[in-house]
Order: C-alpha cells, then structure tokens, then sequence
C-alpha cells in the first residue's frame, strides 16, 4: 500500500474522529450549562430572597447611578458622585442590620476621620513647606498602625471593624490629597454628602423592598435547631430499639438523611453570633423590639449545640454492631422511648413556643415526663440481674441510655434558658398549672394517666389553659398527642 | 437655723461630696485605662504577629502617600493617586494569602469590568443621546443583580466574593461616568495602574517583611488540635480512674482548664477552611509547594473534629456522681489507661510527624497497642461477672469505655488521613516494620513486652529504625516512654 492510499483512508477517519470527539465536547458543555442551570435554579428556590435582593441591589445601583444621568445633581455634585455608587456597592448587604451596620460605621468613620484628617492638615501645616509631608507620613503611619491593632480586639471586630478600615481609608485620603488638593473642605464636603445619599439609598430599598431581617433570622434559625434536635430524638427512638429488636434498620435513607439534620448544629456558631451582631442594628420590627435581648438567643444556641454534641455521639450507636440480649432491650426501651418522645415534645414546645412568642412553661409538663421516664430507667437499672448476660453485649445499650439521661439535662438547661428568654423579652404569659413541681415518685410507673392541655394560642394574660384528664395509658407511644401523668406537677 | 446657716453647713458637705465622687470617677478611669492597657498588652503578646502587622499596614499606606508627595509621581497619576491609597487599606490583610488574595481578585477585576464597562458605553452611543442613559441604567441593574446572584453560590463566595464586589463596583462607575466624563479610556489606565501600585506595594510589604502565611498557620492549627486531644486524653485517664478510686478530683482548676483546650476544636471549622482557602493562593513557601494538598488538611480537621464531639462526650463522665464498685473499676482500669495513654501518644506522634514533615508510619506502633488494648477491655467485659453488683453504678464507667473505643476508631481514621496528607505533600520517609500488619490475638494480655523505638529524626530513606526489645511488662503505665508488644506489628 503506498503512503497516498493510506493517507486517504486516515483522513476520512481522523474526520469522523474529529467529529465524534466535536460531539463529546458538545455534549459534556451542554450537560455543564444543564448542571449550571439547575444549581442556579436549587439556589433561588433554597431561598428566593437571594433573587429578590440581587434585584435589590441592581435597583439601589441604578438609582444612584441617576446622580450621573440627571443634570442638577450632576452640576452640584460633579465626579465626587461616584462615591455614591461605590457606597451602594460596598454596603449593600444581604440583611438589613448588616447593610445598617456598614452604613452606619461607613458614615460615622468618613465623618470623623474627615474631621481628624483636616485637622491634621492644619497641623501639618505649621511645620512649614518641607516639613508638611514628613509630619503627615508619620501621622498617617502612626494612626493606621494604631486602628489597624484595635481591629484585632475581638469585640471591635464584631461590631466596628469596617468602621474602622474606613477611618483608616478617610483619614489617609483626606490628609494625603490635601497636601495637594486646596479645596479641601469642599471636597469633604461633597464626599460625605455623596456617601449619605449612597447610604440613605441602601438603607431604604433594604428596609422598604421585603426586608431580610437579621434578627429574624436568627430568631427562625434557634427555633430550626431545637425541631432538629426534636426530630432526630423522635427518630432516634424508634430507629435504635426497632433496629435492635427486629435486627435490621427500618429507616430508609431518605429519612435518615432528615434525622441527620442536626449535623448543620455543630458548626452554626458563627452564623449565630454575626446573626446576632446584625440584630444590634437594627429597628424595631415584626415582634421585635429595638433591645430585643438577641444575646439571649446566642446562650440558647450554646446549649443547643451542646445537646447536639450528645446527640452526635448518640448517633455513632445507630448501626452498632453488638446486639445486647433482647430481654434487657425490651426492658429499657420503654423508659428509653419515653425519655425521647418526651424530651423531643418538649423541644418542639420549645421552638413552638418562642415561634409564637409565648410562656414556654408548658413544656415543663413534658420535661417533667422525661425526668420521670429517667427515674424509672434507673431504677429499672437498679433492679436489672445481670446473671446470664455477657457485660460487653449490653455496653452499648447501657451507653445509649446514659447518654439519654444526659440529653434531658441538657434539654433541662435549654428550657431554662428558653424561659429566661421569655422574660426577658416579655413573652406573652400562658397559666401555669398551679400545683407544686415537687420531685415525683418513681412508682409513677405503675399509674400513668394522660393530659391533653388545650394550648393557648391567643395566650393573652387570664386566659384559662383548659386540661382535660383520662386515666388511661396510651396505646401508642409515638403519636403526636401529649403524654402527662396524672400527678401533681 | 436659718436658712444661711443651713446652707453654709450643706455647702462644705457638698463639696466633699463632690470632691469624692470626682476622686472615685478619676479612679475609675484610671482602672479602666489600666484595665486596657493590660487588654492592649495581652493582645499584642499573644501573637506578636498582630503588632508587626500593624506596623507593616502604616509602612504600606506611608509607601503609597509617596505617589502624592513626590512632584513626577502626582503629575503623571493626579487625583487617581488616591485610589493606591484606597487599595492598600482594602487590600492589605493579615496573612500573605488573604492579601494576594484580595489582590488579584482586585486587579482582575478591575480589568475586566473596566473593559466590559467600556463595551457597554460604546454600545449605549449607538442607541442616541436620549437612549444612552436608558441603555447603560439597564446594563447596570441587569449585570449587579446578576453578579450580586452570583455571590450566593459557596464555591465561588468563597474564592471570589470580593473579586466580584468589585467587578460591580467598577463597572458602574465606568459605565456610569463613562456617560459624563470624556477621557475614558485615560481615566481608565490610571484607576488600572494605581490599583496595581497599591496592590503590588501591599504584596512586597506583606510577603518580604515577617510574613504570616495563611497555610503555615493551618498547617500550625492541625497540629495543636492533634496535641489538644493527645493532652486531653492523657489526662482523662489518670484524671477519671484517679478521682473514682480515690472518690475525689486529684487535678487543679489550672490543669482542668488545660485539659479543656480540645473545646475550641468544636467550633474551628470556619477557621480552617478560610485558612485553607487563603493557602491556596500563596507561593511556594518554607517547606510549603505551591500546590501543597491544602484540602487534606480539612479532612484531617473535620475528623479531629469528630473525635473531638466524642471526646466532648467523655468530659461529661469526669466528676459523675455514680460509683462504679472498686471491683469494677480496677478492672477495667489498666485496658482504658492502655486506650487513653496509647491513643494520645498516636496523636502526639502523628502531630510530629506532620511538624517534621515525615512519614507517620511509627504512630501505627501506638495505634496498634491502643487497638489491642480495645481487645482487651471487651474481653473482659465479657469475661465480667456482674453477679453482685449493680448495673446502674457501672453504667458511667461502661459508658466511658464505650466512647473510648469509640476514640480509637476515630484515631484511626485520623490516621489514615495524615497518611494521605504524607502521600499527598510527599513527606520524607521513616521506614516502616517490616512486620505484616496482621490482626493481634487477645492472648497478648498474658504476654506483653516492650520495644524502645529510637525515632529516627533525620528521616532519611534507606535509615534504619533501631528498635530495642525489651521482654518485661514496665512497671509504671503512665511514664513517658513508649510501650510495644513484642508481637508481629
């Protein structure tokens, strides 16, 4: 064969090469813009107010971009104007006590680094021609070294830090380009002007046009953890002896996933705290007050990250590999099961009632249940003969159980500090029960009884929480209607 | 009295009085000073770091102001001069990567929304003097929101959140002042030019003057993280058999708070990774490539942080009030010591091995004790007779038992991570046993015996690890020295 011939019949090859590889690339950019698509799609419909306010933001732009296009404003404000828009940009944040917070500190800052760098000008002035710029290099390199420091103070970090880098950028600006601009005072003038139009912009479109709240946000990321930890313990339950009992995990993957929303509790102490740092800023709205106590909500997140890190090491026992004896699991898991439902009500009145701004007292009545449910568990551990069984096999059991008791002391403690949050944002008050909370009885085992409270729901001072009492056991554990003993509380 | 004599005797006593309070006020002030002044100095001795950054951030803004001092300088740059001064204090950040980080995104930035700026301002001419101001007003809200939108995915919020802050920000005000001011293109160069000054002053000052590298940190963080835990279980060991033995704490408040240093692991996750992410933008450093596996290292952190939760766990067992029989305790007490002391030293070996940057093969040697000393405490909990005691009262030590085994699994995954680190970043080599690693049999609780490795801290390839044999149980556990079974490792 000679080289024509075989590079004839590579051509058409390498073409239909050529065009397959054409294809594949096609192909894997069109399966990268479907992926795009949806990401962006998942991402607006996680959260739409992240299309509201990106649409937010390009209106503020476009608004203070009228300063350029609209001649008065142009003639009295002239170049200096693009400090509005940087403004825009540069503040314009997603809630609105963040964007108050910048605007704030961005304002406060120009100002009196303006005042103090103008000051240094005249200052620096005495020192005559020669020495004016020394004078100004050393006082620029001693106040930013200084500001710079102070931002490493973690309380300023928190709340002023970009007030601070702003006084550093005014005050450098203002000194420097006076030694060369001579209108100095108009400019600063103008520049604070700009700034405040910028500002004031932010401000309004973030408060007016469907505001994100940071406070509100918080308040609703408090009240997901506690139903996230509510909702794992209610699984839990079920999930560990159903598993243990019958030899095989009856939950799908899907709910498993759900159950592990607690995960996301771990971490969130940042989001939190800077949450919370927002809030400071901002007005009154909604429910809230301008001091609405949002340190307050910080303690209960603690402790609610505290509960799940039991959770945490509760959850390595799901799928234990060490099966205890099926007696001593039938024994435990009654008071085991209650412990969870009831700790896990609890929780969710919790959250139900810090959603509806009311007493959270009548979470006690299932608080109350579990602290009974762990009385019997160890009583029930007193009582237990060990005779016949290996120790090891019933080791993880017995972890999960001890684990248990700990989690209601820490549904214990949140409860307190849910309750210390209601006074002091003054919660709207629902009746306590009027009977003593004396430490029950651990025969309570043996009579049970069962009151359904008709929860209060206007929940205005004098309303008369009705209860109504039936003596019986209930059949079925897991429903969702309140479980108490007929005991005094 | 008369009114006069009334008055004169209050007028003195009125006088003290304010004298006094003046003389409290001026105390006060001079506590709070003090108080700051030690705050300030704490700060500062704390990471010196901080203080040299300080100073660093004054010399750069000083470096910059130059442009305006000096005569051919401001003649060439005018007014756009203060947009270097502007970079610097936006720019200059505390660790070298942040700063490069801030300042390509910058750069690029700026670059791009100042080209694509000046398309869209050639674009809106073709629409007329009376649709240009209609076309650009659209341009900008369409390409902020879009941009803005953008922000929210993690990915690039993570890495470019700023580089996009200012592609908006410079695309308004070009697009924007491109309608008023003439000489675009000059404007244009020189905002471009100026922002490369300040950007390019703030890299030198930050990388050749004491730099702080984001991934020398985080490589610094892991290994004081491993160290916390290695602390914390050496001391959970003597701490939790001593105080059950001895039915009272036999550690000081100090040494409880140094114990307690594992807490800050549960909440360094953002720590981590925004250190990680500023890592990827430095340069080769140290002994750092520039594609060192800065990933590896938040795999290695997010699993000391699971072991942490676990540990977490454990705390909650230091000062229970149930007492398990002495009985039991002794017995469980030398496997659990063997688990606690073994686990530590693997963490200690495995933080070295990452600070020497070699192989971390010789921490399998205490992971291997610590695993057969997991054999052995389930051995003897199966091997237990509970006949006479109670299950209650040893529910917390079997509990603690439990999470200790817990704690070796999560060891081991840590080490199988920096395993992969070493692999990843290729560390220099220790050599390795020559043994298989095969499966210990429970029969070594009759037989133990001790190896001495001599570390080999040159790390060579092809040195050889001296072990000596040593066919004695030691005496004393809680020495220093590290103990091996003489068995097939």
């Amino acid at each position: 064969m000679d080289i024509e011939a075989i590079a004839q019949e590579r051509r058409p090859r390498s073409l239909a090469q050529g065009l397959s590889s054409l294809r594949t690339c096609l192909v894997k950019c069109k399966d990268k813009a479907v992926d795009l698509g949806r990401s962006i799609k998942k991402l607006g419909q996680d959260d739409p107010r992240r299309v509201i306010h990106s649409l937010k933001v390009g209106l503020a732009l476009t608004l203070v971009s009228l300063i350029y296009y609209v001649r008065p404003f142009y003639d009295s404000y002239g170049i200096s104007g693009m400090w509005a828009v940087l403004t825009v940009t540069v503040v314009f944040e997603f809630t609105v006590g963040a964007t108050l917070s910048k605007g704030l500190n961005r304002g406060f800052a120009t100002f009196s680094a303006g005042a103090l760098g103008v000051g240094a000008q005249h200052l620096a002035c005495l020192f005559g021609e020669e020495g004016e710029p020394i004078v100004l290099g050393v006082l620029v390199f001693l106040l930013a070294g200084a500001a710079t420091f102070t931002r490493f103070f973690p309380r300023i970090k928190a709340r002023y830090d970009y007030g601070i880098l702003i006084f550093i950028l005014t005050f450098s600006m203002v000194t420097v380009s006076g030694y060369r601009v001579e209108k100095l005072l108009e400019l600063a003038h103008q520049r604070l002007s700009t700034i405040i139009i910028g500002g004031a912009t932010c401000i309004i479109v973030s408060i007016f046009l469907c505001p994100v709240w940071a406070g509100e946000d918080l308040h609703k990321l408090i009240i997901l953890h506690l139903e996230k930890l509510a909702i794992f313990l209610e699984g839990f339950g079920s999930e560990y002896f159903q598993s243990v009992n019958e030899d095989k995990p009856v939950i799908s993957t899907e709910e498993k996933t759900f159950l592990l929303g607690y995960k996301s509790i771990l971490t969130s102490k940042n989001m939190e705290e800077s949450l919370a740092n927002f809030a400071r800023w901002e007005p009154r709205h909604g429910r809230f007050q301008f001091h609405h106590p949002w340190k307050q909500y910080l303690k209960i997140g603690a402790l609610v990250r505290q509960c799940a890190y039991r959770i945490e090491a509760l959850n390595g026992y799901l799928n234990s590999d060490l099966q205890a004896p099926p007696t001593f699991n039938k024994r435990i898991q009654e008071p085991c099961l209650k412990i969870t439902s009831e700790s896990s009500k609890a929780l969710t009145m919790l959250a139900s009632a810090i959603k509806l701004m009311t007493d959270p007292s009548l979470a006690s009545l299932h608080l109350h249940n579990s602290e009974i449910a762990v009385d019997n568990l160890k009583i029930l551990l007193k009582t237990t003969s060990l005779e016949d069984t290996e120790l090891l096999s019933i080791v993880p059991a017995a972890t999960v159980a001890s684990i248990l008791i700990q989690v209601v002391k820490c549904v214990e403690e949140i409860y307190q500090a849910v309750n210390e949050l209601s006074d002091l944002a003054n919660f709207k008050s629902a009746v306590k029960p009027k009977v003593s909370p004396e430490k029950p009885q651990a025969q309570l085992l043996i009579h049970l009884g069962v009151v359904k409270p008709v929860v209060n729901i206007g929940g205005n001072k004098g309303d008369v929480v009705v209860t109504v009492l039936d003596d019986k056991i209930p059949e079925n554990e897991n429903n969702s209607r309140a479980n108490y003993p007929d005991q005094p509380l």
